[in-house]
């Protein structure tokens, strides 16, 4: 089972513990308060929610004596920004996490309202109380404990906290460009991730890249009778099944020219985590209806999903999909294709592959045209990078285990535009249970994730303080 | 240019002639009074108007002298049924067509109201003019001038005329297996087309059948992340795309094994017969917005449009179709695919076929189910068959000259009816100009066209009565 029962260790730093066991009731209420504001960033009717959840964060970083604080305007949503910058000597780590949450259909499946946050069983049932609100307020305790217990961080913080990470960080990175220069970091250090199966501490080193594509096939001007034309038209249905057939082998390699010429070979520890993560194929099929895993042989499933690019057909159409039937020859087929891309590979060379693959193998009779719809840099920091050992070490401390180490299939936006526009290493340390149902109706975190999180924090920044970024 | 003016011939027995010329005028108000009864079958609100067309028909054979009138009734439109079987000793002729029209959608783009028929330049424009209340009502005349003029027909007749053509004969195939035994005739004659590019007169001796199926390719069980499944799942899409793909040869030709096994080869006289046709490749393309005609190598393209297999993709969904991108492997995709059939195939054998062969390919990882949607059987009539000789005799009689033979693309229901139910010999003997815009806005039939036709099925009747079937 997952999300079972997870112990950790009290911190070291008495003052620090005495803090946080004195504060847990006030820490839940505010935890609590949090989650009752239905930041749902998707819905235009919640815009007024949006800018209660960014002033609620706000508002709590001003009175632990953050720096700087202000909720920055975007032609979205807000973002909020703090620093303290008082550790002469420490490292910077820039700290991100968002507070806007899914929205909640299908509501009736909720057993309670998701913006009425219960806690029942060591668990916080709300939606956001995992992804990321949860997430992002351990990270305002963690620092108020250590300015509160303490009178100081042992390393300089710049918090930025935005509200469209669920719809896609769309003012996150021209925010992130006008303000390049006053977010000068060694490290980024994103908490929307979350533990590995079985509940189990996990670092997240990897995560993809994306080049998302649409393919056109157009024909006739008009849809044509099939009986009358069938014979002397290029059908653009079935040019655009050959099309698509074609850039893929039947081992499930991608076939496009140069597609894996980028690809960095797993280093031996790469290959030792990968293989050190318990996966059951066939409890992973069941769980999905499959009858089976099916993937590039050689590459275990996990490193098929964190570390081997893809290819995928998002979407198909073209022609009748009614009942019955209608005997035409389309006039035009559409697909979107798209490839999750790992280390070395460029999303737009990817595309430029793709797009003159198609065309040199377009089928004659119709019209190809391959277009960008949008990228997405992958991302990757060494398991002996010093930031991912501290992190190691932190959850050490805490949990008592070593911790996985992931690369995780999907992107983070923020994690690519952290490595990419920034040019900082990015650690993702996140402390939610795999089966936390994120994105879905019943929405929970345990609690003891949470404070083990919140312990987790505080040693890593205390962990990092000592490192050299 | 098409639909370019036509002259036909008086007939040569004057006592005909004469009848015909003298009842013109009333001929012409006959006919626009039919055209102005909106029988659009595919519409249930003009299920009145369908019964009131059939009482039309019912009471002009009637008042001519036609025994056993009748309106009959199906669980849709009625059909109706009349015999003069007084010509002992000569051939036995079904006669055919349809009373039904085509919805007027889109009703802005005619110029004048689809059901208020006008004459401009020796044209009538109305719904149903030419498709194919205009045919039908030229054999109400034609047998009308004989029994009128000379007191009986040359030969037998059963007329046959149907209201749910347009809809695809539904009720038709029903009905005839239960009258099967009092339509005993030796040929069924249907006019329900056309003359060939630039008005000149044709015979269409072929049509093609139809096998229309569908393809169901089910992956798991809902719509994944493709960023956190891409690389595991085989993604139900890029399988039907394989599967599709694998269909056809990259010459346009079907891969499915055995598809051509059945197929008749031409013979010398259908091969001269195809190569007499002018078709014009670059006009054809323009027309449709093409860049070439692709087709089969080897064959003309009337020849791949009468006498060749094919199969196509009539629909292809799976997945996201909006704008931007959703990145998700789909839970399943779906494929219609239709193969128009000719001599000798066998459209429930070519479903297997594909069936056999889509399984036995199918991709590892998903379920494959593959279903027959519909058939329909191919009709040919030879060339040098009795009842098509006579009915070119006939053309030659009115229009003076050799006709064209043409083998069509799609299917009429009860072409295929009359040959594979009554066993019937069919002759496809219409009269409309090719660029009649039957199916669309601002519908015309010549009246040269009509008159000529007329006087050719006077012909064709008293020819037939010479003629061992």
């Amino acid at each position: 089972m997952n999300g079972q029962a997870l112990s950790f260790r009290p911190l070291a730093d008495e003052r620090l513990e005495t803090y946080l066991q004195r504060t847990a009731d006030e820490r839940l209420a505010d935890y609590l308060d949090f989650l009752r504001i239905p930041s749902i960033g998707t819905l235009s009717d919640h815009r007024a929610d949006m800018v209660a959840a960014a002033e609620f964060v706000a508002e709590r970083l001003k009175r632990m004596g953050i720096d700087n604080v202000e909720v920055s305007p975007t032609a979205g949503h807000p973002i909020v920004y703090g620093d303290w910058l008082h550790a002469a000597g420490a490292p910077t780590v820039l700290v991100y996490a968002h507070y806007d949450v899914q929205p909640v259909d299908p509501l009736d499946l909720w057993r309670r309202p998701p913006f009425e946050p219960v806690v029942e069983d060591g668990r916080v049932f709300a939606r956001g109380a995992a992804d990321d609100k949860g997430q992002l307020h351990l990270h305002l305790w963690a620092a108020r404990a250590l300015l509160e217990a303490g009178g100081r961080l042992p390393l300089n913080l710049r918090f930025v906290f935005e509200g469209e990470e669920e719809s896609g960080s769309t003012n996150f990175e021209p925010w992130l460009a006008a303000n390049r220069q006053r977010l000068a970091a060694d490290l980024a250090l994103i908490s929307d991730t979350g533990f590995f199966e079985g509940n189990r501490p996990a670092i997240t080193i990897g995560l993809r890249g994306l080049m998302y594509a649409q393919i056109d096939v157009t024909g006739p001007r008009v849809d044509l009778h099939s009986g009358t034309y069938g014979g002397n038209v290029q059908n653009p249905a079935n040019a655009l099944a050959a099309i698509v057939a074609r850039l893929k082998n039947a081992d499930g390699s991608v076939a496009v020219p140069g597609f894996y010429d980028e690809w960095r070979p797993l280093t031996e520890r790469e290959r030792e985590e990968f293989a050190r993560l318990p996966f059951d194929e066939a409890d992973f099929a069941r769980g999905h209806g499959l009858h089976s895993v099916v993937g590039e042989p050689g590459h275990l499933p996990l490193e098929r999903r964190g570390a081997r690019p893809t290819l995928d057909v998002n979407g198909i159409w073209g022609g009748f999909s009614g009942e019955g039937s209608k005997t035409i020859i389309p006039a035009h087929a559409h697909a979107k294709i798209s490839c999750r891309l790992v280390p070395d590979m460029d999303p737009e060379r990817t595309f430029e592959r793709l797009r003159d693959f198609v065309l040199a193998g377009a089928p004659a009779g119709v019209d190809v045209d391959v277009r960008l719809i949008n990228v997405g840099q992958w991302s990757l920091t060494a398991i002996d990078h010093p930031a991912t050992e501290a992190a190691s070490a932190a959850l050490v401390d805490v949990f008592g285990e070593q911790p996985y180490y992931l690369r995780e299939g999907g992107s983070i936006p923020a994690a690519a535009l952290f490595g990419s526009l920034l040019e900082l290493p990015v650690v993702l340390l996140g402390f939610t249970p795999p089966d936390d149902q994120a994105h879905a109706p019943n929405e929970w975190m345990s609690l003891d994730n949470y404070e083990g999180g919140l312990r987790t924090i505080v040693r890593y920044w205390q962990r990092l303080a000592e490192v050299a970024l």
